[in-house]
């Protein structure tokens, strides 16, 4: 039997487009002799819908797509993913559902079973889980369809749910398994996924085929990556990752090769993933051009680059905004990077427009001394020219936050934390670094100078990021353990961090949600992401 | 037997505050020879915890509470809400439970059965459901512990869940229901709850004790009204909303009394709430102070009057931020409202700013017309100069947007939707005048010109809001349906509203996700507010 796996790049509630797209990936899949084409998980509507799927209309949509799908499927089997009602009045109102269709005719639903609901994902919120475990029976094979989480509660040791949906379908003897996913990218991500995968088949020794969505949707990246393996626990075929493909597997003849070894592929795959971003929030909101304060640091260095291998050099417009703190080497280096690329800029010096903000309110401040306001509102003046650029010629803010400052609150609300999209949010200081480094590896893009000075925000004279926080090595380690890992302060201590220091960075990074809530959002690409991944409460007093 | 509803404001997080509150309360309760007292849903850490309770060291600081507050239960029983581990691996690590606690002794945990996961809840995100239904015998009385939604499944046409805790205590034959509640408030809920608890009451045939938090976190506001009903569905006492309060039931003499009447009542509510929401904003983050612009207008001017209310008129500082495009009667208007508060208050025109930055931009913006950017440099000048005075002086900005206008987008990002909090952005622009009403009910505390000229953002000569909106009746009558009521473009034609109209409308909210997502937190005062409780997609294609 032949299976295609269609890893396609889905756009939430766009159902024209993405009906067009799986029936145009349905013709493919014919061409190419396949007997089922898998697509991923809720393909017809895209993956989050979020609270469209309270809309009984969005519902309805997503019927009238898997009837024209439906249309499209003489000689073929179809399985896609698709939200439909639950028909009983107990319980959610929804499950999140695969349809097993063909020869036009729907032949089976498969209801998902485990409904994550952590990090990300807010599956429990629509979705009543399925309690019916019945495998398709098709041209004399018996599948068990299953969707993403479904297969995730084995192989790890605190499992999140009670039951595995494959411990009941596999006594019905399946001959192999399905799975629709859409499963975002982190960087640790894809070599879980093969880890997952491969539990399952070594545990119900049947071979699995993985469909993945890929494309971004806002701050969530799918990778694609899907996968086939064998009976045997053997990798046979992958489809690549950020990019979307057809490729059809013959079951009969499933061919051994090398698992992929993603030790070493971080930042590749960091800098790949934060390409897609870019590139899929400008083109599903319907831009073209992006904008960005370049201020001679590395932060915004990389977020041009990433911007430009997006969107095109032509695209994107850096501007330099220098005040009378600012060092020379800041505006050298700038020119050199968008020499280096190609790319448009401007510059405007922002100390006429401090110098009003001072003399408007000399008669509140009188003669009290500067202080953090001064840096504040030279920030700001630096937004307010970059979103008056934003909007007389519709270029989009990037957003050139770190992770490491973002987590402690080392930045301007309303000023360099402005931004359509927030490109390196999820990328602590010491990755931004070894990205850039990934870039250089072949021709100095990136200005040396930029990677080699001392970070500074330049706000005041001589002013060093290492004045008001620890040596970023050793912060971002810190703030590693505490946010992906959930270390809390006994723990931290015991891995060797000093007290004082642990007490300092938490206290930071809880007392800044406030400031956190308020910025774009973040490009997901670590396992805990500041945004709808973490959620903390502003008003508290733990740690803080 | 005499039992206690201690109905408290506790803070998340802060366990030394929340332990010293119960167990004063606990004091009070023995003095008032209560046999037991009921606190709240997760009284011991507040609610909600959010991410909080990933940490383990979270989870043993409220074991170290109960530990606390078990030394302090000699001679009574008391039921107090907080997480626990659950000891199986498999299954989410915690539940969500209620100790029974008398003499000093542990006798009964209680977890939680139904896990609400929708509009601002995310309980299923952290906690395992209870599958053992057991009563607590204590003096001889066979008690039903229940946790706030455990009761929710009764008495509603589409119950969310397939079960009924009570449906399986009741078996037991408990003499009353206890019920630990972190219910938040929203307009329609004090009435409901009455519902709710009276429809368990006829349904199971025993009283139930009902208790409450109060206290607004962040944007939740709790609102208290604690309630008491007997076996034959009469209210038997109410504890206040919106106050801290203890008091004794005697179970052997319960006396109906007419249950309140909410009709009439929602303007009030929706005053106390926020006036609620802004006090402990300020109080749990450690704040005295506030600022805010004032435009003439009757969003700052409401929010101003809240404000005075909340925190003291000597500790609201209003900034007058004229432009060249303000009328005379804006500042006149404003004037006069501070007067009539007594409240202090600043003038900064903006001029100068909107100049320099004209003349920093012209370069770039050569002889290009005028348009929304000339707009958005004057609202971001103001925000500029109230951030700055926020920075200088330790203010928070209070932000003045309500739900009409961030609904479809009416406002500058960075500019007028910035702030610490957003006092009205659950209140549609008809509510902000009926609350006006209310205000003014004895007195004209808001200059009658603020509630009956045209509305105007005056950031252009003339410049109307019905220029470029809709009338607010109409509006905000449209937007009702679709965002509280999940109207899809279907039931709004059959509802009435125009084609035309509901295509427009509908378009500028679901386009202006990505502006919303960067607003302040928003008090809570409707049964669906932006922010926490309303999730959608920023990259999406759906009615936009």
């Amino acid at each position: 039997m032949k299976i295609a796996l269609a890893q396609l790049n889905y756009h939430i509630g766009n159902f024209e487009a993405n009906t067009k797209k799986i029936i145009d990936a349905i013709a493919e899949a014919k061409s190419k002799n396949a007997d089922i084409v898998l697509f991923g998980e809720l393909a017809v509507c895209g993956y989050p819908p979020r609270d469209f799927l309270e809309f009984d209309d969005f519902i309805n949509r997503c019927q009238m797509s898997i009837n024209d799908i439906t249309a499209h499927t003489e000689g073929i089997a179809v399985v896609v993913g698709c939200p439909i009602k639950n028909p009983k009045i107990e319980g959610k109102d929804l499950f999140n559902a695969a349809y097993f269709i063909a020869d036009k005719k729907i032949i089976h639903v498969t209801h998902k079973t485990l409904l994550p609901t952590y990090d990300v994902f807010d599956e429990y919120r629509y979705f009543e889980p399925n309690e019916i475990f019945e495998c398709v029976t098709y041209k004399g094979k018996k599948i068990a369809v299953t969707i993403c989480e479904d297969i995730w509660n084995v192989g790890n040791e605190n499992p999140l749910y009670q039951t595995c949906p494959m411990d009941f379908l596999i006594k019905q003897s399946p001959d192999f398994i399905l799975n629709l996913s859409a499963s975002p990218f982190n960087y640790t991500h894809p070599a879980l996924r093969h880890h997952t995968v491969k539990a399952n088949v070594n545990t119900y020794k049947i071979p699995m085929y993985y469909c993945n969505n890929i494309g971004a949707q806002t701050e969530l990246i799918f990778d694609g990556g899907s996968m086939v393996y064998d009976a045997q626990g053997n990798c046979c075929g992958m489809l690549p990752h950020f990019e979307e493909c057809i490729e059809v597997f013959d079951s009969e003849n499933l061919k051994a090769q090398e698992a992929p070894d993603y030790t070493q592929q971080k930042y590749r795959l960091m800098y790949d993933a934060l390409v897609m971003g870019i590139k899929d929030y400008f083109q599903k909101m319907g831009f073209k051009n992006a904008i960005l304060g370049l201020s001679g640091g590395v932060d915004s260095a990389l977020v041009l680059c990433l911007a430009v291998a997006a969107l095109g050099k032509e695209n994107v417009m850096s501007v330099l905004l220098p005040s009378q703190y600012s060092t020379g080497h800041s505006v050298d280096d700038s020119l050199a990077l968008v020499k280096n690329l190609g790319s448009p800029h401007e510059i405007i010096p922002i100390k006429d427009a401090f110098d009003t903000f001072e003399k408007l309110l000399a008669p509140q401040f009188k003669d009290l001394p500067e202080n953090v306001t001064e840096e504040n509102i030279q920030a700001r003046c630096r937004a307010v020219l970059l979103m008056a650029m934003s909007n007389k010629f519709g270029y989009i803010l990037l957003n050139t936050t770190n992770k490491s400052e973002a987590a402690v609150g080392y930045g301007t609300l309303y000023g360099d934390m402005c931004g359509g999209i927030a490109v390196l949010g999820d990328v602590y200081k010491t990755e931004v670094y070894e990205i850039c480094n990934y870039i250089n590896i072949d021709k100095e893009i990136i200005p040396l100078h930029i990677l080699t000075k001392a970070p500074s925000a330049e706000l005041r004279p001589g002013q060093k990021d290492s004045d008001s926080l620890p040596e970023y090595s050793l912060l971002d380690s810190l703030l590693y353990q505490y946010i992906e890992k959930r270390q809390g302060p006994n723990e931290l201590l015991a891995l060797g961090f000093d007290k004082a220091l642990i007490d300092r960075v938490l206290k930071m990074v809880n007392s800044n949600e406030w400031k956190r809530y308020q910025t774009p959002p973040i490009l997901r690409v670590s396992p805990c992401a500041f945004g709808v991944g973490r959620r903390m409460p502003i008003v508290g007093k733990y740690l803080s």
